[in-house]
């Protein structure tokens, strides 16, 4: 088995949606992206908190065994994020951003940390993403996203990570932000030429389109679910799917590999949606994604 | 083989979209449908236009053994309906409707068509699809569609109907204001509570989600399209090639049968939107739609 080594957030997030609220709940890239990978593969965790971020959070990945030494406690507060979700629940409205402690973040690896096989550069700023990936001396294999924030500011640092990643995960709409492409086929192809061999975009409620430069789409729903209580969460929670997936194979990731990494993606997401924060994705089993997959296959097969 | 009788719309239709415009070109649910549905089975129009619905455009069906005894030119000018397509072109704006010598159609079967095995009524007033459907002595399977205008103005008649047919194909949004719903997951079994056994729920770009009292959901994406030209008639088209195979098929339809029919409704729809109007549709063969359902079925298998 492989080690992958996660940057992102750590976060207490505040969040409204149709179902009910959360007040500062665990959130944040990392935590979310760890707890899925986990379930798999070894996962190593750099990030930044403040000194209000509470040992049962610690322990929550502890436990999974997630290697918690490239995560720095400082002065000050925990990234915050405060927003809300109405309608089809497929955006959400962003009422309150707090960097905090990620303002001043300058993330240093820990020497064990910089053999990791796998790297994933979850949505920070691209200043941090190659600072990252720039101590990782010889990584098969490395995946990307990013956000409207970052296109709109900071558009050429992301198409300078762009050309050092093998595949990028983004949402739908930033994908065509990227690209000015209006819509995901289109777009797709667009980012394989800016550098990765492959994308994956995210959907939400529609699912996922991959795109391989060897072996064009792959394309599939997202696991029906009725009752979407909270999406916060469930595309970090597809990356940690998919990479764990990915990490736990003997093999050098194939694009069969990846198809199948985008299914358990997908199916550990649809946990994610169906709780508040961390809840429902902490608590998800393996017997709990196969059961889930059954169920899936049944519904895209005649 | 059986019959299809369907009743719905013959237009000319003014678009825009970002490909270019299309003037007063031919368009109206039953053209979209018959023209996919007689691929596969023999079609019998029910239908209205005006003086100036041209030989060539009734030639087109003809070519293709579409029955027309139940299409009558009336004074008047034919239905009109002008509309533009902007960004992800997932929904048309509408800018004018003219209904012409919609607003007095008065449908009268022909006797030979009341025997029809297989019914579907287009979207047209609600009142008229009773009308037409009552007409039919014993229908083995009968479809109907909608749209937003009739669930604002005449929602108890659209509520009506539903009650006296086995499948209803519907947009997502008109799903969700049918029902209040906030997803297609969660609207589909609301739907067919209201008496239908199936219903099929049309995502544009995300392909389509069907739900089956009998076996759940059946989810698959749209065939990967990049360049869309005028999504108009994707629905009608859906509709008709899932009739027409339906229609084909020797045993009363079974889901099994329905799954394949939304795939091949699929396949169809994803030709008339690389192209304006009907230009794409009308020249479709069998051998295309083989041809693409091959690359399709790539898309979507591990």
């Amino acid at each position: 088995m492989s080690e992958i080594l996660v940057v992102g957030s750590l976060a207490y997030d505040s969040i409204k949606t149709p179902s009910g609220t959360a007040d500062r709940a665990l959130g944040g890239s990392a935590n979310y992206f760890s707890l899925a990978a986990s379930l798999f593969a070894k996962v190593r965790v750099v990030g930044v908190v403040g000194e209000d971020y509470d040992q049962k959070d610690y322990d929550l990945l502890q436990t999974r065994g997630v290697d918690l030494a490239g995560l720095s406690k400082v002065p000050g507060k925990t990234f915050h994020w405060e927003g809300s979700y109405e309608g089809d629940m497929n955006e959400a409205k962003t009422l309150k951003t707090e960097l905090n402690v990620f303002e001043h973040f300058n993330p240093q690896l820990p020497e064990h940390f910089k053999d990791s096989s796998f790297v994933f550069l979850a949505n920070i700023a691209p200043e941090l993403q190659l600072q990252v990936l720039e101590q990782v001396k010889s990584p098969k294999f490395v995946g990307m996203d990013s956000m409207n924030l970052w296109l709109t500011i900071k558009k050429d640092k992301v198409i300078e990570v762009l050309k050092k990643v093998d595949l990028v995960l983004i949402n739908e709409g930033e994908a065509k932000m990227l690209t000015g492409a209006n819509n995901a086929i289109s777009a797709a192809p667009m980012i394989t030429e800016m550098g990765p061999s492959a994308v994956v975009i995210k959907r939400g409620e529609y699912g996922f389109a991959m795109y391989t430069k060897a072996d064009g789409y792959f394309i599939l729903p997202a696991m029906p679910i009725a009752t979407v209580v909270d999406p916060t969460g469930a595309g970090d929670t597809f990356a940690g799917g998919f990479f764990g997936y990915l990490a736990a194979q003997k093999e050098v990731p194939t694009t069969t590999h990846m198809k199948q990494a985008c299914i358990m993606g997908s199916m550990m997401a649809s946990h994610t949606i169906q709780d508040f924060s961390v809840k429902s994705l902490a608590k998800v089993t393996l017997g709990d994604l196969d059961k889930r997959l059954n169920e899936y296959k049944k519904v895209i097969t005649i």
